[in-house]
């Protein structure tokens, strides 16, 4: 498996950019879970991660959204910090509500 | 030398929001560079980490943004995949204009 974080890049003050925005994190929400607005953590096997950024590629719009793809290291969800409304809660976390 | 990875969760709907990206992108331009409006590729030592996240501290609204500094591995500015008008130029190549 894979860890990875995915940065998509849109402008989120037209309704046709906060559409693709939600459609994204639909997206990515399977495959991960949503960190930021626009930025999603990722664990996947490599058709996985192909298949993602089949679907993602048919939702954006080229000209105007950019999605940046890295790889992390193995304990990359790990964060070196947050700052802010940033809360850092671990995939095999217990999220007590 | 680190590398790092920066994402700033800031609403840009109000110009206060607009003005704190401006500020943060300007600090972190000075540790790398800009890869999308709120995703900074960061490349420092341990003592300039801290700086930066000290400044950056002093600038974002806690309540209101959230910031997320994640670890990449030795070629990690290497995207794995960018889609639209994501341009992959590292931090080593020349840039012909």
């Amino acid at each position: 498996m894979q860890l990875l974080l995915l940065t998509y890049d849109v402008n989120t003050t037209t309704p046709e950019g906060r559409r693709r925005l939600r459609t994204v994190a639909q997206i990515c929400e399977g495959y991960g879970r949503r960190v930021q607005k626009s930025v999603f953590e990722i664990i996947s096997d490599e058709p996985g991660v192909l298949t993602l950024i089949d679907r993602i590629g048919r939702v954006i719009d080229d000209e105007a959204d950019s999605i940046r793809v890295y790889r992390l290291p193995p304990d990359g969800f790990t964060v070196v910090r947050t700052l802010g409304a940033a809360r850092a809660v671990g995939h095999n976390d217990a999220i007590i509500i």
